[in-house]
């Protein structure tokens, strides 16, 4: 019988989600796959067969190097939850089907909350049907919201990417003598952890942002306009950080104060964009100052530009971990980090029950948010500060960082 | 008498603009002035006397370092304007009076169009007076809209960050097998240089963008759409940049049909904004897909993490030669950078007079611009491709971009 693997990527994009990708690759190859395949854009491209031979995409050493250091998914993802096997066995025989025809023993998939509950549901059905075929997690995601892992690859990129913007942005803001007010908008619908990151800009060189707004907790707009009109006072370059999915406590999104036009993706997941414009409209309306939104957007999950060295060699190890896992017969298991100590930062990796992870939001402890919600403790920057410490910079060719990518580029 | 010179910064910060400071700083030390001071806030903080000595800003070697690496003004930038000499004389007397006081036979001013109408207004009246003190401009803008000078100092970091940023962004809009349209905006009223780095976002591993808009052609709406459309035909993923500066036939900032809201500055400059988001609307709401509007915002001029050694070593060079040449007794010049040759790329320095490059504005020349307006030639590629070219990265600080700082940092 044939040893054949394979893996998927799922939901959002990271920076370093392709590490995790070449983890996988690389550990399979060595623990004697026969083969290694991709399924392309996750678990829906595999039910149309949309599977390659990951040998024939990643040919050399620096083909694996490259891999490492693009951001975005290499194969692709998706954004699609399977459903419940009582509700419909029949995509599930058809994924068992395909599973047979390339001859399957293991099958890995890098993703977030929504791609642990497909790990979860085709353990249950292996089980349900006696398939020895194993079925493995590995952690991925930008918005650290994994249950039971100390903290996500994927996130400490973005919180590098993030504490170096606002850092950046701040330094902007100083540069005129004249009262401006930035409203700097980053992801994270649910859970604070990447705008807390924002924190990080308070160094000996920075004077860091006045007002950080995570969506733990209601956003009350009067007292935010008060806040910021005490702050005018005193201060010339006020700066804000708030997350996109900040909520009044009516449970309205403070997007949904506006005209925009919203999307809502097929996970029901509205989309989020525009509360940094519409609190910085509002503040210049009333106070008569300059002000500036500006929306990091997707360069958070994929600027490949600026990686955290820790973020993509813990990527690169719970890829790996995941694979010899599975191959001394785990399953039903999602690889986890587990932080030994902070200082000095030593990590190691374990496998966990997916059940217990599948689903469940891990959200910023309360008492980490202070000053009223508008500021965070020293836990959690000392939290974050070791996992975006040094750099694996891109490849550089003819001045632009160069990527490994799947198809053939038409021109 | 003292050999005293001063040095100011002024219009928007870029992520070199401190190393063309750092050139005048080091060269008038090492060519024998005594004090290099420094005004804050350009013209407008000198007329409050808000001046700095910068040997005590500047202290080592390695204070140097990071001031070539720090982006932003160091000193802080102003947006003022000198009245005309025959309007008001009085602010004349006022800036010359402050000049003598601090024993000042020479003046570097580092900035764009409206700074070099400072040097000229300056030395015009410096001869009127007959007063001895030099007055040196030194180009600095990432718009690159200097005439005369082959490119200007700041530009190369912001287009390498524009076309590194959109390689990165077209990955990032790769990931889904959805059809998906990216509005990219980017910085540029009236120019397109900014707009045309996506450009090099095409290489070997990058299909580029579909369709650049620069600010040279007026934007026709209905043909935008149009092609949107056919491209939607046989394209998932469409990625468009667009400078913030279109404008339509009828003279209208395509921003104008949106009811966000709009500041002007003290130069009576529009503040602009809203362009992509408006756009992206528009191709949701007509064609019923998926669309992302991306402002690259301050980052493109201020993201210190990602510039261009070639454009930090010209900034460097240019605040030397301006040195250089006041010293030899030259006035009411700027120095200027002439190409010499393209491949392999080399490039000198030399001056020009002040009064046939102030107020002048450079555009893309129409030649350039091909396929209707919605792309550009080989020749504006090979023309950015060499100022983009390799890197002087951050020195990096407990994993962010350590900055120098002129004022003490209050927590």
């Amino acid at each position: 019988m044939a040893n054949n693997v394979i893996v998927g990527q799922s939901g959002g994009p990271t920076a370093v989600i392709n590490s995790s990708l070449a983890g996988v690759f690389k550990t399979a190859k060595d623990l004697g796959a026969d083969k290694v395949y991709g399924m392309r854009h996750g678990i829906h491209g595999f039910l149309e067969r949309n599977i390659v031979d990951m040998s024939e995409k990643i040919c050399s050493d620096l083909d694996l190097e490259l891999l490492k250091r693009t951001p975005s998914a290499f194969l692709g993802s998706c954004r699609y939850k399977l459903p419940e096997i009582s509700e419909d066995k029949e995509v599930y025989d058809k994924i068992f089907e395909i599973l047979k025809e390339y001859d399957i023993s293991a099958f890995f998939y890098i993703g977030g909350n929504d791609s642990m509950d497909t790990i979860k549901k085709l353990s249950d059905y292996a089980l349900l049907i006696n398939s020895p075929i194993r079925f493995m997690g590995v952690p991925k995601t930008i918005d650290n919201d994994l249950a039971v892992t100390d903290h996500t690859p994927g996130y400490g990129s973005a919180a590098k990417y993030i504490a170096s913007a606002t850092k950046e942005l701040i330094r902007d803001g100083l540069v005129y003598d004249i009262q401006q007010v930035t409203v700097i908008e980053i992801m994270g619908r649910n859970a604070g952890w990447l705008t807390g990151a924002a924190a990080l800009a308070t160094c000996e060189d920075c004077e860091g942002v006045d007002l950080l707004y995570l969506p733990e907790l209601p956003f009350d707009f009067d007292d935010f306009m008060e806040r910021v009109g005490h702050l005018l006072e005193t201060k010339k370059n006020v700066v804000i950080a708030v997350s996109e999915g900040i909520k009044t406590k009516d449970d309205k999104y403070v997007f949904e104060l506006t005209d925009h036009t919203e999307y809502v993706d097929s996970f029901g997941h509205k989309q989020l964009s525009g509360t940094a414009r519409f609190l910085a409209d509002s503040i210049s309306a009333k106070y008569g100052c300059k002000s500036r939104a500006v929306e990091l957007s997707t360069l958070q999950r994929c600027a490949g530009h600026l990686t955290s060295r820790v973020d993509i060699t813990e990527a690169y190890q719970v890829g790996g971990s995941a694979v010899k896992a599975a191959f001394e017969g785990e399953t039903g298991k999602m690889v986890i980090l587990k932080r030994v100590s902070n200082d000095p930062y030593i990590c190691t990796t374990d496998i966990f029950d997916v059940h217990k992870i599948a689903n469940i939001e891990k959200k910023v402890p309360l008492e980490w948010i202070t000053e009223g919600g508008t500021g965070v403790s020293e836990e959690l920057v000392n939290y974050i500060r070791p996992l975006i410490q040094a750099e694996l910079t891109p490849i550089m060719i003819t001045g632009q960082p160069r990527h490994i990518v799947c198809d053939d580029i038409v021109h």
